[in-house]
């Protein structure tokens, strides 16, 4: 084995998103992802990522419409999510959730293109309901019913709290879920694609990526960013913390990417979010406490922080808490995973890698 | 793009078995199937792959009493099965027990190898009851109780149908269940390694390998098989159907394979099996047909029959109906599953390839 991990392997064409490493940039179809995050909402951004074109006025009316009529949860989903463990993590309920959609959808045998993309937009409408409910059942609360007139991104945040967000928590909140929607290869898109790749339907596939997405190795980095950024508490503990982890040889979570080389594009939005909503609150530590860390990890490793260390503080102060963040990172991410779903079945190729046989050979089992 | 499907590109290491296409030979941990499927039982087959070595008397007694304590269903099991819609899919049904089992586990969230190990037993147990049970909920009939004196594949069979298998029935199901036991990085095995690179946990990495065994361009192609010999029908026209569907450019399944270039050596003790149950049962139709079409095949196309080709028949005289293909199929393979997934843990780096963009470049979204 030369490059463990598919490193710098390239597994297939996709005209979805592009990460370039080398210049820092994240295009979705063509668009810079910052550019999208300033001008787009999160349904734009969908409909752009699904169909390849932003939306026009009545395209984006349609869109706004389909999810609005499919973001009430079920009779059978209400009652699934009722039933489950309280002790259940958020991210094996979802897994779960989006498996039993599928049981009973007729259209999850067919091919057409038309079809699953009918299927992508009702999941995506679901699971924000499914991880809003998620959490309120966890605490004793009931489910909140959507508002048709708020946007995605508000309808979350109002699911959530039973509250009418903000204007500021809405626009944050859509950047984040603009910023999570799509990045080319990931595991959990790639996992998707490989399911995909038997012809299996989109239900399989995407509960499949629910399932790569909750490794921490993957989803789970803001969660424990945030956790430190706790443990820190206050701005004067940071940079002592933080080299403390290095000289232990631990790991800051957070920093580094395998294919971003000079930055995160997303990272330059949430730490302007960041300190803003700090401003807002009237209380910026959590920023502070971060610029601190990236100043150290930027002088002492030379590496930049990446999508999931602002997003942290971010969320906390949107009133998310840690353990829906990588939920979230899945109400953004399904969009890019269907669109990826949908691309691979319209120019399939199995994906099947061949092993390096490291074990014995020649061995004889005796007679039984 | 110069290969798709990551064709001939090797993904990782792996000692848990060798696909060698060039000579045809598949081998587990040093031994060729054909001598495990000769001279041992699935068990001791499913301890050598976890394992690496065959066990001893004692290992053998202390695995086939965990089997026996967990093929039992659980209540909430039962009552999930009981009140799932008849018409969904047996695959996703598994797919969603999995999920749910996972969902109540605490050990899921450990990285300990004799954990997961462990779980991996146990969900080896679970998924061949799962299955029986399907099918008996499915036509209305209720769940049989497991047998703890029978093998494993006896388990299974008397679970189907309530009535102890016949020696021979037990003998063959038990070679079936050792062929499909695992297959190098097929698409579902390598779906389970890429969720596990996350350091997701093992259900959620068995759920979506599940996902890719049902799509059709994997597990579903002896399902396939036998609808194509029961349209046949009779001997006399398997000639003239298979060189229509030649001529008429339509894909025969059970034939070629992207690794296997000399034959599938699975294939060849499966053939032996579908002559052997057809003389048993007095009716060598099934095996008179698959033998005409491997001649036709092998004349105008120079193609191979792979294991997929020969199961079709020997299922189906074992009485197994064709919905439970591939089912059958994740109760063999979720030993290799597992074993891969240890694997990975026990030496892990996140799978996350590159893609190519084919995409635009350079647009510019107007402020909204």
């Amino acid at each position: 084995m030369e490059k463990a991990g598919l490193e710098g392997i390239v597994a297939a064409d996709s005209a979805v998103s592009h990460v370039d490493g080398q210049a820092g940039k994240l295009i979705y179809r063509g668009y810079e992802v910052q550019d999208l995050a300033a001008n787009c909402t999160f349904e734009q951004v969908a409909h752009l990522i699904w169909r390849g074109a932003l939306p026009t006025a009545a395209e984006l009316v349609a869109l706004k419409r389909t999810l609005a009529a499919h973001r009430p949860l079920s009779e059978q989903m209400a009652h699934v999510l009722s039933e489950l463990p309280a002790s259940a993590p958020p991210m094996s309920v979802l897994r779960t959730c989006v498996s039993i959609i599928g049981l009973s959808d007729p259209r999850a045998e067919s091919p057409e293109a038309g079809v699953n993309l009918e299927i992508a937009e009702e999941l995506t409408a679901q699971m924000s309901s499914i991880v809003a409910s998620i959490h309120r059942i966890r605490r004793g609360l009931p489910p909140v019913r959507p508002e048709p007139g708020l946007s995605h991104a508000g309808n979350f945040l109002y699911m959530l709290t039973g509250k009418r967000p903000s204007d500021l928590a809405e626009e944050v909140f859509d950047d984040c879920l603009v910023l999570h929607v799509d990045h080319g290869f990931n595991a959990s898109t790639f996992t998707a694609r490989v399911i995909a790749s038997t012809l299996s339907d989109l239900y399989s596939a995407i509960t499949g990526a629910i399932g790569a997405l909750r490794g921490p190795l993957h989803g789970g980095a803001n969660q424990h960013v945030m956790e430190m950024l706790e443990q820190i508490g206050e701005p004067a503990r940071a940079a002592d913390y933080v080299k403390g982890l290095l000289a232990a040889k631990k790991k800051v979570m957070g920093f580094g990417h395998r294919v971003y080389k000079t930055g995160d594009p997303r990272a330059a939005v949430l730490r302007r979010w960041s300190r803003t909503l700090g401003e807002k609150l009237g209380d910026t530590r959590w920023a502070d406490i971060s610029a601190i860390i990236e100043q150290v990890m930027a002088d002492e490793k030379g590496l930049d922080c990446n999508v999931d260390f602002y997003s942290a503080s971010v969320y906390h102060m949107l009133g998310i808490p840690n353990d829906l963040f990588t939920p979230i990172f899945a109400v953004a991410r399904v969009v890019g995973w269907t669109a990826h779903v949908l691309e691979q079945y319209a120019n399939n190729r199995l994906i099947r890698p061949l092993s390096n046989y490291t074990g014995p050979l020649g061995l004889r089992a005796a007679p039984r």
